[in-house]
C-alpha cells in the first residue's frame, strides 16, 4: 500500500481545496467534433453533453470507456440499534459475503456493464457510535475510513461508480442531508429498504436527535460526514475526491452515495464537477438532494437498492454516448448534406 | 426468401387479429424467482418488471439477452416536397449509405449494446404519394412495405428494436397520431429534426390537409398507416407484428416508430403487449403518444434522432435487468436474512 495521502482531517480538507479542473482544450475539441457528426444538432440529447463532459475530464477529444471501476463499501452503524431498519444489522456482513461470492445485484450489473467490482468491508464487527449520542466517528476512525476509499480507487480506471451496503444507512444519509441543506427531518427521511409507518416516525425522531447531539454538523460538509455518516459513506467521499485528483469521472449512485458526495460539494463548491448523477432512486429524498446539487439524473427506474446499482446501470448510457461521439462519421466523411 | 405470409391487407389484418400471448407459467415462475433474490422486495424497481415481462414472452423463467436485433428502415415521402423538413430528401439515401458504412449513431449504439443491425432501404427513388392529395400508398405498395418489415425479422433474435430514417417522416407520424387519437394538428406536430416557426406552421397545415384528403384514415389503424404513413413506417409495423408471432419482445424507439406501432394497437388492442417504450424523445408528441398507449418509457435523455437510437440505448437496461434476474443468488443460496 502506498503511503497515506492524508493522516488528518486538516490534510483531507487541504486536498479538497486544491482541485484540478477539466482539460478545456480537450473539452473544446470534443464540442467541435460533436458539431460535425452525422446527426441534426443536439439530436442525441444528453448523450452529447455526457461525451463532451467526459472528454474534458479525461483530456481526450475522442475517448472510449475501457476500464470502469465499481467500488462497494460496507459499514455498520451504531444507530441501527435504534431499530430504524427493517433488516437486522447482521445483513451487512451477509451481503458482503454475497458480493464476494458474486450473487448480488451489483455483481450482475457491474459485469453486464463491463466494469470491475471491488468490495471493501470497513470494520463491520465494530459499528460506528450511535449518532444520537454524539459523533459517529472520532477523527482517527473517520480519517481511516476516508483513506480506505481514497486508496481503493484504481489510478488506471477511466470511470468510478461508488456504492454502499450498511443497515441503517438511509437514516445516516437523511441526517447528513438535513445537516447540509436544512428543512425538516421529514423532508429527508423515507422508507429506505422497507420500514413501515411507525418505523418512518422513529427514523424522523432519530434524525432529529442526531442533529441535536451534533450541533457542529449543521452546514459543515466534512464535519457532518464525521458526525452523522458511517464508514462506508466516508469511504465513498474519499474515493470520489481521489477520482477528482486523478481526473476520473464519477457516476453517482443513489441517496446514500449522493449524501456522502454532497459533503464534499458543501465543503468545497465545484468539488463534484467531475460527477454526474447516474440515476434518481425511489427514495424521494434523493431527488431533492440532486436538485440541491443541480444534477439531473441520467436514469429514473425506481431503483432503491444502493450497492452502486444505479450508477453501474448508467455506465451503459455513458459507454453508448462515447461510442457515438468517438465512432460516428462526420458529414464530410459520410458525404451527407448537413441541412 | 420464404413465401410471403400475406399478400393483401385482409391477410395482414387476419394476422393482427389472432395473436399469441405470453407464457403465463414462465411469467409466474419468473415472478416467484424474483421474490427470492437477495434484495429488498421491489428494490430493483422497473428492472424487476422488465425481467418478468421478458421472461413471459420468451417462455423462460431465467432468460438472458443474447441476440438482439436492430432494424432500420428507410423511406422517402411525397410530402417532403411540401418543404416540411429542414433537410433535403436526398439525405435519406445519404444516411442509408452512412448506415451501411458504419458511420451513423445507430451503428455505434447497436454495437455498444451488443445488437446486430440490419438496414433496409425501401424504394428510395420512388417516394410515396403526397398524402395531402390522397393515400400515400396503394394496397400493393403498402403490403410490400409491411412484408419487407415482416421478413426482416430474424426468427433467432431474442429482442427487436425498430428504427427509421425518412426525411419528412415526423410529419407523417403526426398525421397518423392525429388520425388515431384526435385532437388538433398542433398537439402532434413538433420541430422534428429542426424546423423553424414558419416550418412548424407549415407542418400543421400539411397534417390537416392530410386528414382532409384521407377521411378514411381517422380512427382506423391500418388505414391510417396506408394513407398517411411511409414505407418505413409500414415496415416497422410489419416487423413488430412478426415479432409478436415469434414471441420476440420489442423495445419501441421514438415518435415515428411509436406512431407506426400505434396503428397496430388501435386496430387490435393488446397488439403491443410484447413491446416496452425504450425511451421518450424530445419531440413532445412522443410523450403524448406513449400516454395514449399507457406505456412508460425506460429512458428520457432528450434524444430526437430516430434510427432506433433510443430503443438501442434501452437494450443495455434490459440486459442489465435480465442479468440481475437470472444471475442473482436467492436469500437461501446466499445465507442472507430476508428481514
Amino acid at each position: 500500500m502506498a503511503d497515506r495521502a492524508f493522516t488528518s482531517i486538516d490534510d483531507f480538507a487541504a486536498l479538497l481545496r486544491d482541485l484540478p479542473g477539466p482539460d478545456e482544450a480537450a473539452r473544446a475539441a470534443a464540442a467541435a467534433r460533436n458539431d460535425t457528426l452525422t446527426k441534426p444538432p443536439g439530436a442525441l440529447g444528453r448523450l452529447e453533453d455526457l461525451a463532451i463532459w467526459y472528454a474534458g475530464w479525461r483530456g481526450q477529444a475522442r475517448p472510449r470507456l475501457q476500464a470502469p471501476q465499481v467500488l462497494v463499501f460496507a459499514g455498520n452503524h451504531g444507530v441501527a440499534a435504534r431499530g430504524v431498519s427493517a433488516f437486522p444489522a447482521e445483513v451487512t456482513a451477509q451481503m458482503v459475503l454475497n458480493f464476494e461470492a458474486g450473487g448480488a445485484a451489483i455483481n450482475q450489473l457491474a459485469e453486464a456493464n463491463g466494469a470491475r467490482l471491488g468490495v471493501h468491508a470497513l470494520e463491520l464487527d465494530r459499528p460506528t457510535a450511535d449518532f444520537t449520542q454524539g459523533p459517529a466517528m472520532d477523527e482517527a476512525g473517520f480519517v481511516a475510513a476516508l483513506a480506505t476509499g481514497w486508496e481503493a480507487v484504481d489510478p488506471g480506471a477511466d470511470l468510478l461508480v461508488c456504492g454502499e451496503m450498511g443497515i441503517a444507512n438511509t437514516t445516516s444519509a437523511a441526517a447528513i442531508a438535513l445537516a447540509l441543506f436544512g428543512g425538516e427531518a421529514a423532508d429527508w427521511v423515507g422508507r429506505g429498504t422497507g420500514v413501515d409507518d411507525a418505523g418512518l416516525a422513529l427514523k424522523r425522531q432519530v434524525v432529529e436527535a442526531g442533529l441535536e447531539a451534533n450541533p457542529g454538523a449543521r452546514g459543515g460538509g466534512i464535519e457532518a460526514l464525521r458526525c452523522l455518516g458511517g464508514r462506508e459513506l466516508a469511504a465513498m467521499a474519499g474515493a470520489i475526491l481521489r477520482a477528482r485528483h486523478l481526473r476520473i469521472p464519477v457516476l453517482l449512485d443513489g441517496f446514500i452515495c449522493t449524501a456522502a458526495a454532497s459533503c464534499l460539494e458543501v465543503a468545497r463548491p465545484g468539488a463534484l464537477d467531475h460527477a454526474v448523477a447516474g440515476h434518481v432512486s425511489a427514495e424521494a429524498a434523493h431527488g431533492a438532494l440532486l436538485e440541491k446539487l443541480g444534477k439531473a439524473p441520467l436514469l429514473s427506474l425506481g431503483l432503491r437498492l444502493g450497492e452502486g446499482s444505479g450508477g453501474a446501470l448508467a455506465i451503459g448510457v455513458l459507454r453508448s454516448a462515447l461510442a457515438c461521439h468517438s465512432g460516428m462519421a462526420s458529414f464530410a466523411e459520410a458525404g451527407v448534406s448537413d441541412g
